[in-house]
């Protein structure tokens, strides 16, 4: 990091001290960090900058990993039995999650833990909860930076767990390098039911519940995913024979250990290629764009004489004294833009 | 208009030569000054700022009216005949068109006078075709300043047609004073097939094809939005009885005396108890915002240097060598965000 672009400073004593807590996988350490980038103050966005810049040095990457399915799919369950799978093998594994909606539904912020109990109790893994915040954007950002937090702290897997409700599914997407879709065992022409833009976002295709009674529905509806896959035009970034659908038993835990060895070879694919790092660069890119637009906009909110004059505009052109465009013209040539 | 915030500069010798000619209604000037505000050119957005600003002193107002309705429900045959209705009482009638997909589907630019050939006649007319702009933020600032146009011009109500793909229906309701969707004839258990969203956005919904052997289902068709706009609460800016459901037949020129007189209705009633001006304060004020969020994104493009620096930046963040937020906070300093 000697590139004066990245040269960050690590003045502040807060940031000092957390960065080699974070470093040796302090879990307190990283729970206060994550805390620190979901705050919306000044302050905080600054030292979480630094923090953030001063960790990126140690250049560590773990394998992020999207998982979208709607509620009744199994997502906990499946998280937990692939979670506890992963860590038997040596793997330490971080949680996350996007769920614009937990501001509103308010559970979800203590529920994610007790829905996993054991895996949070697992030395070898670590659970975040969404923050209550319901904005989309700023649930993005809160995403990527606990992202960055979790790599340095040494995590080998990211989960990137999602409700899968409008936009978000695209926001996870963007933010991993495998994007997996969470199902349930469904009847021939519930298929359907599937958008084409989720399919087409899709690395690999889940199906839950493949056990008891609704194994042969499972099975079934695996390999009507599989036929729809297959139906996808191929893109460069997968070899030959993926997108893949398999069966899961999250309950019974089976198929688990087949389908990380799937993702696993895939990544591997990726790496070789090229493909996992011209990812990764988009999506550095990409963000980099949206936090000088958000920073940009966020001036209009800030700084109380543009506030003030925002407002004595915006009151003027509501009373008819001013045109919305000449207005505009005059407010945005006093941010000398 | 003598406040500073709205003391327009008509230096400029082309809006000094438009301003007179489209007070005095000429339709040439008229359909150069909207070419100019279609425009992108930054020289054309500064006139075409000045014009708005010049002709706002005016302060003529038509009646702003959205029309939605799905192809297939006979919106062209509905505006030539209504709109044909209305220059037959005297009144001067402009017809606009949001049209987010006809830069795709690209018929539409020559479609729109031909769907419309005798409206497109009558002298009292002014049918102005979707611009070849698939941005749905482009042509909304294009289509709200050429409402602002026509009523400079005199036309007294302003037609607003969409095609209801996606949120140009929200955009068309944020910029008129009544906002009217037109159905066809249908089954009992179609009825679900309007979104919820879009039925509280309507003033009024007018069931077209109320002729021949479908005026049965229309009529029943009738009922059964008047049913369902009785189960939505009543809003604060409808007097008793609205929103309504009425029968129209475009072909044969039925229903649309009655269905003006409804409109004239209501919009008086708001006019009367403030909720007019209130309506079109508001929509002023977003206009004015929406500009300056837009004109303060577009520096990141329009200027050359900044884009250097946005580009720099970018491939260094995305060549790992800066993090995404650092680097974005040295582009937002530079911006003097």
């Amino acid at each position: 990091m000697t590139d004066p672009i990245s040269a960050a400073p690590v003045s502040d004593p807060l940031v000092a001290d957390m960065v080699p807590r974070i470093l040796a996988g302090e879990r307190r350490a990283l729970a206060r960090a994550i805390t620190l980038v979901e705050s919306g103050r000044a302050d905080h966005r600054a030292q979480a900058a630094a923090l953030l810049e001063a960790l990126a040095g140690a250049g560590r990457q773990a394998l992020r990993v999207g998982l979208s399915g709607t509620p009744g799919v199994g997502k906990s369950t499946f998280i937990e039995s692939f979670g506890l799978m992963l860590t038997a093998q040596g793997l330490k594994v971080a949680v996350l999650a996007v769920d614009p909606s937990s501001a509103r539904s308010g559970g979800s912020i203590l529920g994610d833990k007790t829905r996993m109990e054991r895996l949070s109790r697992d030395p070898m893994a670590f659970i975040r909860p969404s923050p209550s915040q319901a904005q989309l954007g700023g649930v993005a950002r809160r995403t990527r930076e606990a992202v960055a937090l979790c790599e340095a702290a040494g995590f080998d897997v990211v989960l990137i767990e999602t409700v899968g409700v409008g936009q978000s599914e695209t926001l996870v997407a963007e933010m991993t390098d495998l994007f997996i879709l969470l199902m349930a065992p469904a009847g021939g022409d519930e298929l359907q039911g599937v958008k084409r833009g989720i399919m087409e976002m899709a690395d690999m295709i889940l199906v839950n519940k493949a056990d008891g009674d609704l194994k042969p529905a499972a099975m079934r509806t695996v390999s009507d995913y599989a036929g729809a896959l297959r139906l996808l035009r191929k893109r460069p970034q997968d070899p030959e024979g993926f997108p893949k659908a398999l069966p899961v038993s999250a309950l019974e835990e089976q198929g688990l250990k087949s389908a990380w060895d799937e993702m696993s070879t895939l990544a591997a694919w990726r790496r070789e290629h090229g493909h996992f790092d011209r990812r990764r660069a988009a999506q550095a890119r990409h963000w980099f764009e949206s936090e000088v637009r958000e920073g940009l906009l966020a001036r209009l909110h800030r700084d109380p004489e543009i506030r003030a004059k925002m407002d004595a505009l915006g009151a003027a052109v509501a009373r008819g004294e001013a045109a919305p465009a000449a207005a505009a013209a005059e407010m945005l040539a006093a941010l000398g833009a």
